[in-house]
């Protein structure tokens, strides 16, 4: 618990006063006043983050950790795919053949690919990957606990450890990235207990379960939050994350404490990011300061999640494959409002009328 | 017009079985179907363009003609900022200190700027900068056509050339951009003309107008459609962009008609590029089909316009600047889609359980 009580007390709200000034900049720039829209949001925060000293804004070098994890609850049958998935879709990671692969070459992003708690044996050793194993997958979150205590600040001393890393190796952003089947499911059952929602209200159909599926799904999440009843109400994030939470949503959650403990932007995934975030924000509310939400997820309660947190997410492609995709477009979208920060004329340097 | 309509005649449709045989492919990349969204849909759009003779898709080098025109109808104060703006944002652009300069680059997308017709006298030669001058600026809408039927077409086969030399050097894809203090207010006529909208249906603020300057701008464009009426309900998309149009709106039609003809995707930016879209559709109602609407403008009629067009945006990040600046950013989800196209791996390669 220290060294995550010590990072969760090191995070710092952003300076207000950073954004107004970052904004007088960005009012002085050869457009109409406010025309780049949401992108001039973006850049007035990097550069709060900045520190406003006069360095030029930047996420580069950006690092997308993509997070693997197994979860008992994957043998309720609440994933079209079955559990032996994750484990394959980790070597196609390695193998540089998924999406995250594609898009993070395509835009300009490093990734690394982490082994938060697979099932089965460890992983041979591969430049890609980063061994962050706490144990082999959780328990059956629809009998009891997914992990004890001590598992769960594991995986998030180990999240909090990527992020440190990545600070020394130069890394100016994060994002996040997830796999694991199943894990709509335990994400579902967080947004419930932390923000009151009832899994009929929010639960969706993940990799793609017809209506029927759905219905076993909402009833299984029903069942976790009823044999967790204890955890789930006790307000505690860290007891909400070991009954009903997983091994990368936990390892998530380090991963974004450490980032905004750090002063660096953390751009958020999608609908299992996000609630991971949401465990971050419980523990220290702001986190949010720092985190940019990359896409909204289709996953139908995405949006219903964001009027809790209040943001906007940056891109709204419809989208709903995790691993970290949208957070690899969602940085180049930053890149561009840096850009613009740092590369426009002013009114008077182009002796443009104002 | 002989170049113009062989132009048009050359448009054909997008052979549909080849979206059908893209999205085939799609579903046998190692991720849910479908998840990938509306990335999917560029994808096997873009696909269908290729020809489905198994090249590599891609965009580049995709290159944004950001083109510019002066309107008279700016002297009736329609715009917050003086004519005189037009002209410095030019040389801006070439100085390379705007917005479009920062995200072309961001993006890696060549640009290009063209006098389409600004006032005043011809620019110095610049390498950045293509003469497609057909005069200096129109006249005021308010009082009667902008400019004759000749200097329509004069414009319009300009914007022809500019696809053509594109292609000539490789590009594949072209964007759309375009800089003229006061050019939402022909822009919103077109609209008018074209679909049936009234002027308070659909005038914005443009660069900035508030209440009382939306109610004068409201004004002049029914002014316009007044004194231009026959022209107006002819239903000749040309006569319409005589009458209530701009050079560099005609210009960016014939571009628009000229990537369709050639087969390449063309990547639409904000307000003003969509009203010389609609114009382009009025000729060949296939030119929809090589069209990408990069950003949903904030210009409140936008959306309205979409409707008829039956079209979505790629972004939506309450952009409303112009120059292409939606169209860079449209331009690198173009090159991810194509990415993920060409560089996934299948269930099969890859040894995932489908």
């Amino acid at each position: 618990m220290d060294s995550v009580q010590s990072t969760i007390d090191a995070i710092s709200s952003v300076d207000q006063s950073l954004l107004d000034k970052g904004r007088a900049h960005m009012d002085n720039l050869t457009k109409p006043r406010g025309s780049l829209g949401y992108l001039e949001d973006l850049a007035c925060r990097l550069y709060a983050f900045s520190g406003g000293k006069g360095d030029r804004l930047g996420v580069d070098p950006a690092r997308i950790y993509t997070c693997a994890g197994d979860h008992g609850v994957a043998a309720s049958g609440v994933s079209l795919f079955p559990q032996e998935v994750t484990r394959q879709m980790v070597f196609n990671f390695l193998n540089r053949g998924a999406a995250i692969n594609v898009l993070t070459q395509c835009c300009n992003v490093q990734l690394k690919v982490v082994d938060a708690g697979c099932a089965g044996a460890p992983f041979p050793a591969h430049d890609l990957l980063v061994d962050a194993r706490v144990r082999s997958g959780t328990d059956d979150i629809s009998k009891g606990p997914a992990m004890d205590m001590d598992s769960c600040l594991q995986a998030i001393k180990q999240g909090i450890r990527l992020a440190e890393t990545a600070v020394e190796d130069g890394c100016r952003c994060l994002g996040t990235g997830e796999m694991g089947i199943a894990n709509t499911t335990p994400s579902t059952a967080l947004f419930c207990a932390f923000f009151g929602f009832t899994p009929g209200e929010i639960a969706g159909p993940g990799t793609g379960l017809d209506e029927k599926g759905m219905q076993s799904k909402v009833k299984i999440i029903e069942k976790a939050l009823d044999a967790n009843r204890e955890d789930v109400q006790s307000g505690d994030p860290l007891r909400i994350m070991a009954a009903v939470g997983g091994l990368e949503i936990a390892c998530l959650t380090g991963l974004i404490l450490g980032g905004a403990s750090r002063g660096i932007p953390v751009v958020i995934d999608g609908f299992i990011s996000t609630a991971a975030f949401a465990a971050a924000w419980m523990l220290s509310p702001h986190v949010l300061d720092y985190c940019f939400f990359a896409h909204a997820s289709a996953e139908p309660g995405y949006l219903k999640v964001m009027e809790k947190i209040g943001a906007r997410a940056v891109l709204d492609l419809d989208m709903r494959l995790g691993e970290g995709t949208g957070a690899a477009m969602g940085v180049h979208i930053l890149r561009c409002a840096a850009a613009i920060f740092n590369d426009m004329a002013t009114f008077d340097q182009a002796g443009v009328s104002n």
